[in-house]
């Protein structure tokens, strides 16, 4: 398997380099071939602007995902857009890897979703979720976290994880991805034993990644043209709790 | 009051800037005094890293907050982070303006919670949720979607969008803030009529704000030690619906 190790801290010498060092050893010990880009080492740049589409896009008024469209069919991406979406075509198995700051990715993983990301070559009108541009990828988050696990829990004061994770793992499947479990490390700043712990599960968990099962989605033929869950269907995941048909009054 | 509006849309000419100027006027016809800081056209860095503070973080590891506290204390953080706090001092209202991207914030956005919300500013140890360094101030999504309100029901394909904003509510109770109920635009690509309507509630919305009652969160005297919540206190957000001491077994 080609695996895509997508790093996203500041530091070189943080837990989260060390630990896509690790992910990067486990699976070439697994028999992978593995790349490691390092947002950040690389200068990513993480603003999606007019400069990304080539200078194609109008000066005034421009519609986002129209001018990356174009500038994807036209070949006009900058490049370290173009360099992703290499190595994402390359890729089978997608680790992000990164630091939890205020309940989401470091902005350079979020502007890597927002320009890498974009119409035509990950999701098209008819192509997303299940057959998103990249189906037939894994991918994985794999997040520190300075607090235990407890906050995070349904009765927690952070919330539940699962809530806080949605948006990015709704957003991997909207493109196409098979999204696998995350691999979460609270309380990043333990002892080393702590530490050798966590790089040891990573480890065991590398090994046998491409046998895993995916989180569960509802599919495409489970929502009506409305994009609501059809009659009778329960929706099964953290933001989809509600049975398809709860229409308001008026509304057949 | 002082409202700050806060845009981040690369486009100058966008709904979104329209918006924001909207929300400007209509916050100046009810007698309130604003800024607007335009985060593309201010070229704000969405990046946080080490140059932030000013060249005092080491060189190999840092420890992305204690390195922001001490730049903090120290007076040495960059210019467009300390920038953005004075304006943060000044605002008794906050107005983030930003269409919907992956399910969350532009990045820029995104990277100016990571630089700005910072310890020693905007919370500390004892100083979080309804006793952040914002507290007291008042704070509000504005955002836009091109899609209708249909896909984030709790049966919609993208789930209910309460749990798609949770990361972000919960980072604004955390430093602070009273929370307003999001300002959302569905179908932002709809017709001049559909948007004139939209502009038009934006008004009147910012006619009556001063006076709205702020949306729920959970209080201290509600979690024990642990960061859960005490024995019988049920979970009242769309993140928080266990109750208090669902321990696994084994724990007291």
């Amino acid at each position: 398997m080609h695996a895509l190790i997508v790093l996203a801290h500041p530091s070189p010498l943080s837990f989260n380099a060390a630990l896509a060092g690790m992910a990067a050893a486990g699976c070439e010990q697994a028999g992978h071939q593995v790349r490691v880009t390092d947002l950040y080492a690389e200068r990513f740049e993480a603003r999606l602007d007019r400069d990304d589409m080539g200078g194609n896009a109008p000066e005034g008024y421009f519609n986002v995902g129209r001018e990356q469209a174009r500038a994807w069919r036209k070949g006009t991406l900058a490049a370290d857009i173009a360099a992703q979406i290499e190595h994402l075509r390359w890729a089978e198995l997608v680790i992000l890897q990164f630091p939890l700051w205020w309940y989401g990715p470091p902005a350079i993983l979020k502007g890597w979703m927002d320009r890498v990301f974009l119409p035509g070559f990950s999701y098209g009108s008819e192509n997303w979720f299940e057959t998103g541009g990249l189906a037939g990828k894994k991918a994985m988050l794999s997040i520190t976290s300075s607090v235990t696990d407890e906050p995070y829990m349904s009765d927690g004061r952070f919330g539940e994880l699962d809530v806080t994770l949605w948006p990015l793992h709704v957003s991997l499947r909207y493109v196409g991805f098979d999204v696998l479990a995350p691999f979460i490390t609270f309380d990043v700043e333990s002892s080393d034993q702590g530490r050798r712990a966590i790089v040891d599960r990573l480890r065991h968990r590398m090994a046998g990644i491409a046998s895993e099962r995916p989180l569960f989605f509802h599919r495409h033929e489970e929502f009506g043209a409305d994009h609501r869950l059809l009659p009778g269907i329960k929706g099964r995941t953290v933001a989809q709790r509600g049975t398809g048909r709860q229409r308001s009054k008026g509304q057949s």
